[in-house]
């Protein structure tokens, strides 16, 4: 089958405009550890996929994904030690205000969670978020979706602007000042939702600010915005489906960023591409979001996720991913960093451990964000056998996210590959 | 581990009051076709879980899902051959208006995803549920959830009566007239959602009406619902996430109940147990969806949701699922039916194929629902090795749903328990 002729078919069958990554389309066939092979045999380093967080085809996990579905896969309405050893396991990874675990099967599925147990804990409707985020596809957590700072489109979401360095706020202003800039934003969300009626509820922030576009965060800004929630009797609720999981060398995208929150919300990586997320609470705030819900999952929850599950933090803490996601990605951002000088349309390197993010921009200028660019430098780097992808809060970042076995030769061969296509952007 | 440390450390991870079934919850261990074990080693036979549709553990399910994932389970953003010919088989299966397939994790995003393609079809909001009905736990979904007929709460909802036989609308009318008196009532909730501004969107109703309890639905009611709907603008979406996949012993609920809809959701039987479910609908609904939102499900359309999603149907088709279902349920439904006349507490015994539902009635008047009574007998029926939970409009009915496989000799011996048990329960 011709990639044509499956495109096509695909078109067909899912629908005109179903996503595709690359101007001309991979088929991928097959994976293991951090390489994919497209239906031509040829191997690509894979370095976008979070989800396969221990590695593709990751053999610890497909045993234990086989002998649970051949042992039991059942719903959770009977007793099971899996999913509660699970569950204790998860909730004594967190800090010490996490204390209690629902999973379900999607970090959209897990957001909603964390929303509803917001707004039951607080008894108000209010949410604020970054103004360049994404927290999921359903219709009430697709609003957070990129909606304009100061927008009163929905009653009861308010989107702040994300804080910054490279665009601030106050331009020129010391990091104490724009600190107290982005805050103040913050407060006048809250005030806006106070007097709208809906109340405020909580903050729904992705920890390290990955679909932002991994901004350097003026240093005590989380810390700070997590106290005014408080003090406002909102929650803060943590989005780690992209920040936590030992992706940035730290269990938690809060340890990375400084704070800690009342509710967070992981997802993607959990289950090394079995559909698994959870949103983690403490007992207060969770006993009371069971007694208002009886909330049920029919996939979630189950012997199968729990196997999974516990299978992917066996292999992330056997073979000590934590510290080679600190390492080499440490190390990769070392060196990407060390090639700003020498190459314009870069204007800024960022990131944390094995999640980083390079900002193309207009040469000309230095700042003017360009999309084109990045996406043509991600469709040379993946001729030359590495995926990426772009993203950011205008979509010209380079981002580059690999399994967390990707190691120091990959880093290596990565960036002979990404001197080659800037030497070629740069024209 | 005993069962009731469990229990307690249970509700410490997991939150208290996470639902549980049976007075004396069961801690189950093992499945094995219509089988499931506890830690004692007792066995069970499962008349409950649809959603391990071919049978507990299937060995061809298992080897599908393992060699997939030991091979590539990815995300939908390259072409993929298994996920295109899933979705060609499963809407080859479907009325000829169903045409494309959106794949996600739940009956819960499926359904979103069902309600959000038929707002962005028609410009409208407002949809229209029956009155004891259940279509998931997300926020827009839940609002669907047992909703008063008649409300107003919701701006842009509306519940009508489900159409039943034994408690009417018109009680004694003649079906004819009973069809015209409900159909009224979608008129009026029609009506309302286009005075209050909202708008009309779309029906959504389970083509058998699972949750209202498998009602008697009057001759004709479906199809004419279904002209009503379109004439006003709005689109029927059916939701098959119980009704579907054989369990009628037609592919379809809807084949059942005589309608084409729109819209079909599937989900719980699609992947035995693995996350998976399906928004599937014509094309012009489909690609508007697909250009308007650029839909995109981290877990879904994977390589391994097809893998095993094929495995599923491979195992129907294969084993003739499907005319085992309409037999032995067949059987099952008529030897039921002839327990009714020494059976006060039975007022109706209604289903169709591996889905049946026994209505539990106070004795004295036979039409009051008795809903502890239904749980005395589920739990008995437990204690003698048989799983069934109580389900319906007012949880008196005894709700024999078991896995596709289950035999005439499961049936037999099922009579035998549920005869004990209803000499005992009426004295």
């Amino acid at each position: 089958m011709c990639a044509t002729t499956l495109g096509d078919r695909r078109e067909r069958a899912l629908g005109a405009g179903t996503p595709l990554f690359y101007s001309t389309p991979l088929q991928i066939v097959r994976g293991e550890g951090v390489y994919l092979f497209d239906a031509d045999g040829r191997r690509y380093v894979d370095m976008y996929n979070n989800v396969p967080c221990v590695g593709h085809a990751n053999p610890h996990v497909v045993e234990a994904m086989r002998r649970q579905q051949a042992t039991l896969n059942v719903h959770s309405r009977y007793l099971h030690e899996g999913i509660v050893a699970f569950a204790e396991r998860l909730a004594a990874l967190h800090c010490p205000s996490i204390e209690c675990v629902l999973f379900s099967c999607s970090g959209t599925e897990a957001n909603e969670a964390a929303l509803r147990m917001a707004r039951m804990a607080t008894g108000k409707r209010g949410i604020i978020c970054t103004n360049a985020t994404y927290h999921g596809n359903s219709e009430t957590v697709s609003k957070l979706t990129r909606l304009e700072a100061d927008s009163t489109i929905y009653p009861d979401v308010r989107a702040i602007p994300f804080p910054e360095k490279l665009r601030p706020l106050l331009p020129g202003a010391s990091d104490a000042d724009l600190v107290d800039a982005y805050l103040e934003r913050l407060r006048a969300a809250i005030l806006s939702l106070e007097q709208s009626g809906a109340g405020f509820a909580g903050l729904i922030v992705c920890s390290i600010l990955a679909n932002e576009g991994l901004p350097n965060i003026p240093a005590g800004f989380m810390a700070r915005a997590a106290e005014i929630v408080r003090a406002a009797g909102g929650l803060v609720i943590a989005d780690e489906v992209q920040a936590g999981y030992c992706r940035t060398g730290k269990w938690w995208g809060y340890e990375v960023t400084g704070f800690a929150p009342d509710i967070a919300v992981t997802g993607k990586p959990m289950g090394n591409g079995l559909p698994l997320a959870a949103t983690a609470a403490s007992r207060r705030i969770m006993d009371g979001f069971r007694a208002k819900t009886r909330y049920f999952n029919t996939f979630a929850s189950s012997p199968l996720q729990a196997a999974v599950g516990m299978a992917v933090l066996d292999v992330i803490e056997r073979d000590g991913l934590r510290h080679n996601a600190a390492n080499v990605g440490g190390a990769l951002k070392t060196a990407l960093v060390e090639r700003k000088p020498r190459c314009a349309a870069i204007a800024d390197v960022r990131g944390h451990g094995l999640f980083v993010g390079v900002e193309i921009v207009e040469r000309d200028d230095g700042i003017t964000p360009d999309r084109d660019g990045a996406i043509t430098i991600v469709n040379r780097l993946k001729d030359r056998g590495f995926l990426t992808s772009n993203a950011g809060a205008h979509s010209n970042i380079v981002k580059i996210r690999p399994p967390l076995p990707f190691a120091q030769q990959h880093a290596e061969a990565f960036l002979e590959a990404f001197d080659e296509t800037m030497r070629e952007f740069n024209g």
